[in-house]
């Protein structure tokens, strides 16, 4: 006998879950709340927002977007950028949210691969469009973006501008319903091989990502990064993983938002103390930035939450952010998890551990939230056992993933090989379920049968007095299959070489946290170790320099 | 153009929002905390409750249970029935959450009309189940719960005793995918017209009114109800729709549970000092209840959060709460909305009100959660403003209010007249959202085309010093359609007639709060005023009986 289902009578009455629904209750919280925009001082209540809303979707609709068009959009982060995560998607179109910190070639090929119709784009991206809207083939019409109320002429023929073309367009807007799984976003991954990869996420999958995101954010007594006094500022690119789907929160929640625009230490610090900010989230090098401003030296940080994700928050930075007063937390995810996985889970009397202990909680991967289902798996699949030691491939299951990659039929069946999502990251869990990335598989250095974490290796290693940053990659070799090679900057006027990094890794070896094997074979001094567009620590380049160079 | 849908080749990877999936995280975050039974005493901690689910699977599998069958609980609240809240849906049956305070004839005929085929039945219900079992035409096998370590025999034949069924069963059990749109849990609402009528929720709602529930119950500073270090034990009946929800937000969150078997206020009140209980939910006169009974008096309520919900939260028992230290609030819906429409929504600066104020944030109906569109109409379906002065049905849209009326398609589509589900009740909404319910839409007095809430009526005839208790209904009246008339109960010696409600309510008709043309035609004193089986004012009875005396 099959399950009872709901009677097809009955879905007449059924209710997609669409992102208008997030906006409902918007007004109803935040009646005495506002949107700032940091880039040209605005201010926004929220029924003016739900108005302008409505202006975009009757603007665009003017403008020819129909359902099931993508259109672009290219700016800093601003309180537009947050009309369009709404009105787009609730056209029925799709929201591309184009990463402008790509090479101009890469920005073309996402674009084209899109098949962007209309695009959005800020004054600052205007001359580049202009150099390459021959190749933007799908390309139909230009609207100009600019934080000046008198804009310049824009570098490229627009059917106009923003607030003028919004101001135009009437404050009502009948959204329509239609299929929960229709696509509502999409975006590229930065991977460090190849062309950028399309994820994208339906209606569905936002709503669900943004009420499992409301429910864990203030659910830990220790943690409570967004509540109705909360006054939140995105420092994540709104291009990247929809600032990790908080403003989709803040929104729904009402709450008091800040639009930084551009991120200027001296901007973003400015409406941190202005605008009372009380929760961010960032990438740690963001932080490090901020916090190692001039500026910064003089401000009271005691309050201010941030969510540390992107890559690992390291303890220095935890220790320097804890000592300013700052609450940072670790959360855990990528753009094709949309990216909520899992966060700092603190213990309920965590409030009296000390610093060096607060530290350590907080830099762990942390738990899984509610609805993510999520193992570790060895080279052939197999679960392995959460007893903190074990290490394997992280592969999730829960109703926010990218069902794949926009057109890659074989990269989308290797990122969901047998049913789960595989992240591409290698780390244990322990007996409390609290999860430790410690490597991305590319990155695991295999040698001699063994695996060797190379940011474990990279932490050991930066330990040194004398050393600022290190990348450790594996390079291959014929007897061990890999071995360990270490790239470092050091501080100025020091030098640093392959025998001194043995002897600092000794005290290690004789701890028991690496084995001998582990010291790496050559060590190679440069001036500036290389980043990929987003600042990640580029290793692909890295193995290949030092390839060249071993 | 249509809107673009994720590709049926995606399909495999979509997830179905089902009720296993709030349980992959109650052990991650509940691993140091226990499911306490006030019943007989035994913790379970989560990783026991999960294996218990899993028994239980096993168990009601064993027996017959098959996918679409319906499985009828009779139970005090208690562990086991959290058990079944999980168990029974996850195996794609259906979870019928029988209403014990029923009468025996209604009991029999919710069982028949909901087909249940296997019944798990507290001590305390067999005698009435031995006593009807004829009737009762669909039922195949019975299960008693009992709250001994040694069970007597049970008063009619059944398959076995919970605790030795669960003890054979294997802890492991392989919940199936199936679509979440399976009905999970139906039970009967207790209308005061006619047969009962049943509603039902599907996995997918339930997923959807957990999520929002837990997202909205931390996200107001001054009402934290549910983070974790709270203690939850809800004093509103499992059986009465799922104890509003809460316990599968509890569950989700891994809170400390504590079910209190049946509802005395000695065992109650030692729980919940035992227990050190922080959050309860429950209706206005088990509070009341609670809080005159002699144990409670040397008792320290502080901190202790309680939803009030069932019906109005009035000013004199907010009053008595808070004075007590207990931090009421309101929450809104009703069985066929699974239950979460509105809650109290305390202004941020409202830790400052004095108490006649914060009684007065606390009595509102609330503002609608997120996700709830919520609207009130005029007698011709036409929506009204939020003015806080018009006066009008309230309906509602969302994603998990019930579809209809089990098998009763007349009442089902007056339930959804035009895409919208009616709640019968009459309120305003004001310029902040705010919602106050004003009367159950077939208790307004409609007289001489002018609208008199009832309930407005009884607080202002109830503030008289010798009326205990005041229920106002209309009665048919050839010249004004309707007229209001009065039944009281008054305090010992005390004698009230007519003329003395005319004249108490005659400062109430100079202040402009009512109309003269409210004195109620009548005044009828008695001994006590006639309730529903759940407590409720029976105004129907009231109607009938006045209408036979006048």
């Amino acid at each position: 006998m099959p399950v009872k289902l709901l009677k097809p009578a009955d879905e007449a009455y059924q209710y997609p879950l669409l992102i208008k629904q997030l906006l409902l209750s918007s007004e109803r919280y935040g009646a005495n709340n506002e949107i700032v925009g940091g880039n040209n001082g605005k201010r926004y209540s929220y029924a003016e927002f739900n108005q302008r809303v409505q202006r975009l979707a009757n603007m665009l609709t003017e403008q020819g977007v129909k359902q099931g068009d993508v259109v672009a959009v290219l700016d800093w982060d601003t309180p537009r950028y947050l009309e369009c995560f709404f009105a787009i998607p609730m056209l029925g179109a799709v929201l591309h949210t184009v990463n402008v910190r790509l090479a101009p070639e890469q920005i073309v090929y996402t674009m084209n691969h899109a098949e962007d119709k209309v695009v959005l784009a800020h004054d600052d991206f205007l001359p580049l469009l202009a150099k390459v809207k021959h190749e933007l083939v799908t390309v139909e019409k230009y609207i100009q973006l600019s934080d000046s109320d008198t804009p310049a002429e824009p570098a490229l023929a627009t059917v106009g501008e923003y607030e003028r073309l919004l101001a135009a367009a009437l404050p009502e807007f009948d959204f329509p319903d239609f299929d929960e799984n229709a696509i509502a976003t999409t975006f590229y991954t930065t991977g460090t091989t190849g062309n950028p990869k399309g994820v994208y996420f339906s209606h569905r999958q936002l709503v669900l990502h943004t009420l499992t995101l409301a429910a864990t954010t203030s659910m830990n007594d220790n943690m409570q990064l967004m509540q109705a006094s909360s006054v939140y500022m995105p420092i994540t690119p709104m291009f990247h993983v929809h600032a990790w789907g908080v403003p989709y929160v803040a929104t729904m929640m009402g709450l008091k938002q800040v639009y930084p625009g551009r991120y200027e230490p001296a901007t973003l610090l400015q409406l941190f103390v202005r605008e009372k900010v009380t929760f961010s989230h960032c990438v740690p090098t963001i932080l490090q930035m901020v916090l190692s401003s001039e500026k910064a030296q003089a401000i009271d940080f005691s309050g201010w939450q941030v969510l540390i994700g992107g890559s690992a928050l390291t303890a220095g930075l935890a220790d320097a952010a804890l000592a300013r007063g700052i609450q940072v937390y670790t959360g855990y995810g990528m753009s094709e998890t949309c990216p909520l996985l899992s966060t700092t889970w603190l213990p309920l009397e965590a409030s009296d551990f000390d610093q060096q202990r607060q530290v350590q909680e907080r830099i762990k991967t942390g738990r899984p939230v509610p609805l993510v289902n999520m193992r570790i798996i060895d080279n052939n699949g197999r679960f392995l056992p959460h007893d903190g030691e074990a290490m394997g491939e992280v592969v999730v299951r829960t109703p926010w993933l990218t069902q794949g990659y926009l057109n890659e039929p074989e990269k989308s069946a290797e990122l969901w090989a047998n049913g789960w999502m595989h992240t591409g990251d290698v780390g244990t869990i322990d007996s409390n379920y609290t999860l430790q990335i410690r490597d991305r598989i590319k990155d695991v250095i295999k040698t001699g049968g063994e695996w060797i974490s190379s940011l474990d290796l990279e932490n050991l290693i930066s330990q040194h007095p004398d050393i600022e940053l290190t990348a450790v990659v594996g390079l291959p070799d014929t007897e061990w299959g890999e071995r360990p090679h270490a790239m470092l900057t050091v501080k100025a006027d020091a030098a640093v070489d392959r025998e001194q990094v043995a002897d600092h890794l000794q005290q290690f070896i004789e701890a028991g946290l690496i084995e001998k094997w582990a010291i790496p074979d050559s060590v190679t001094v440069v001036a500036e170790i290389p980043r990929t567009s987003v600042g990640k620590i580029d290793k692909k380049l890295i193995r290949k320099q030092l390839q060249t160079a071993n």
